[in-house]
């Protein structure tokens, strides 16, 4: 973000984005019409379902510039739309990409968020179709609408959990919070020196996690394999429990998970520890994981076990037994949704108080 | 926006979605799920083919709410998109909306802005799926998304105009724009003055026209029911000499428009002369008419006679003759865009500098 570059003034808007999208190929049969008209053309087969969802992503709330690298930014801003697609069991289909952009940004900043944008879109086989690019009075504002598809009657809701289900999630919860928190330390650590070199040895996971997350599409494919569908299923990017506590409340079902169960990364137990944080709390509330949790069937039990990289971490209850968590010790602690809330810390002025610091906190379609 | 109100912080960003979208009810079949889950899901008849279009709106650059109503602005925030869907030949079906917020704006601002997101809804028979909703740092941004289906084989696209074709216009022009410039000679008239009263006696219509847009849903009723398919088809957001481009240019031909032939209302008239304005120019660059330009075959001259409110204002040539308008005198001038740009603009402190001020100058599929 320091290099001299070209200002978009000298392009243009229609400029800017003819040198963005100019090459974009179009790799989906369901893109009719791309970039280049007031809208963009898709067509579904008959039997099949649309997908919509939107993200919203705002520097100084949601990324910082500081050492967040823009390509990776780009990357992430569009995976965490495909992971809502894939956690309603869809396949992402199209992409649109909307800008706002001070003046502070070149032309070569903003080919920099695309070269993200569009290796996200190559790596998942996605189109990008449309957008809309404007200035902005302050900061960078990346808004990305995600389009997918998924056969008839194939959708995953959140309100399909049931009783005696049980609860599974994928990877690992917590290393891109305690990413955030290495981020973030080494930033003030740095104060501004030129040429301080940060602590990130042995973290690499860390930062992996936080700054170029992955959306679970093989742990989609390999459940279809292994026949398994879900009863329920969500993408864990504000954490775990707020997320638990969604599909609780739309299935109308209680939930116990346990404390053992939870997935933890060697490397966000060490930075933890490091930092006299609660591991639990950080892995069930650190949010953007981008993890996939769904409830299964009661019988499928066995057949989970040969889905890689999934764990079973509890089972669903009826509503009277409420959601919480057992403990180590036997204990049962009742589960509240800590996940980051934007509105709540209203515009930080870094992500440090903003520990998820990500997009789609929301309880609503996207 | 002066009214004290509720903190936003206090419902948090789940707690401001309910209130917002709790009895938005569903109108179209198509939309299987909307607000509450990963996704909005929905489905499409069998040879429909489904259309997308986005818009960034932001507070500095596109809007002044120190005369624009929220309640208007959320309702025009919408019909640009629906006007995107329309000048497809499309039926819009499904919107998101995204906003960024900053702590300036109450729970009572937000569900003004709503009022009027729910009313263009309500007019337009479009249902609200989903969006995002986070803080931003400075000012209010708006990211709508529209969904919309069209007949298989009955989109009109920007490229299909053909030589000696009729270009036509819906309503008239330069009116939005004229009411920008009234709005900002009375703002900067009332110099902050608490009790100051603008003069917008006979000058209505200008404000409407930039305040609460229309999209020409009734233009495409009534050309499918005269029979007559456009073979291009743009909506004027940007100025007509800035669209009659994009259509020269994807269909690769060349226009004649005359200058005696431009729709001009009356007031528009009126307030150029008193801004000492040059009234073509300004109708043919001012931009946000959201009024419908497209081309229609020759032979379809009588029966476009027929549809209210349309005029032929020029005919298409073959590529060689460029793009001109002619005069009153007989003479030519090229038409070059002069329409709006928000990128060279950078992010004026007020719309004054960026006169047609709106959303989608967009050369790209939305």
């Amino acid at each position: 973000m320091e290099e001299q570059g070209t200002e978009i003034s000298t392009l243009g808007e229609f400029g800017l984005i003819d040198r963005l999208t100019k090459d974009v190929a179009l790799k989906n049969p369901s893109t009719l019409k791309g970039v280049g008209d007031d809208c963009a053309v898709l067509e579904f087969q008959p039997g099949q379902e649309v997908l919509v969802t939107t993200d919203l992503l705002v520097e100084g709330v949601h990324f910082d510039l500081t050492y967040v690298p823009l390509k990776h930014l780009g990357y992430k801003a569009v995976v965490v739309n495909l992971s809502d697609i894939y956690a309603m069991g869809g396949t992402p289909r199209q992409i649109t990409v909307s800008l706002a952009i001070s003046r502070r940004f070149t032309v070569e900043h903003i080919e920099e968020l695309y070269a993200g944008i569009r290796l996200a879109c190559e790596v998942y086989g996605v189109d990008l179709v449309g957008g809309d690019t404007t200035s902005s009075r302050s900061g960078l504002l990346i808004s990305v609408t995600a389009v997918g598809e998924a056969p008839k009657g194939g959708v995953i809701y959140r309100s399909g959990a049931k009783d005696t289900d049980l609860i599974c999630v994928s990877g690992d919860l917590g290393a891109a919070y305690m990413g955030l928190q290495l981020l973030e330390r080494e930033k003030v650590a740095s104060a501004g020196q030129r040429d301080f070199q940060p602590e990130f040895q042995g973290k690499e996971y860390l930062l992996e996690r936080q700054l170029k997350p992955e959306a679970r599409r093989d742990v989609v494919e390999a459940l279809a394999k292994a026949g398994i569908k879900p009863t329920s299923m969500m993408d864990v990017s504000d954490g775990l429990s707020s997320e638990l506590l969604h599909i609780c409340k739309e299935s109308n079902v209680g939930c116990r998970v346990y404390e053992d169960r939870i997935p933890i990364d060697y490397q966000t137990a060490v930075m933890a520890e490091e930092l006299n944080m609660n591991l639990v709390t950080a892995a069930m509330n650190g949010g953007e994981d981008y993890e996939l949790l769904f409830t299964i069937p009661l019988h499928a039990h066995e057949e989970i076990k040969k889905v890689p990289g999934v764990k079973v971490i509890g089972h669903i209850t009826a509503p009277s037994l409420g959601c919480a968590m057992v403990t180590r010790d036997g204990g049962e602690i009742p589960i509240r949704a800590q996940g980051w809330n934007a509105l709540v810390s209203d515009a930080p002025a870094s992500p440090s108080v903003a520990p998820t610091s990500d997009t789609d906190s929301s309880d609503k379609a996207e």
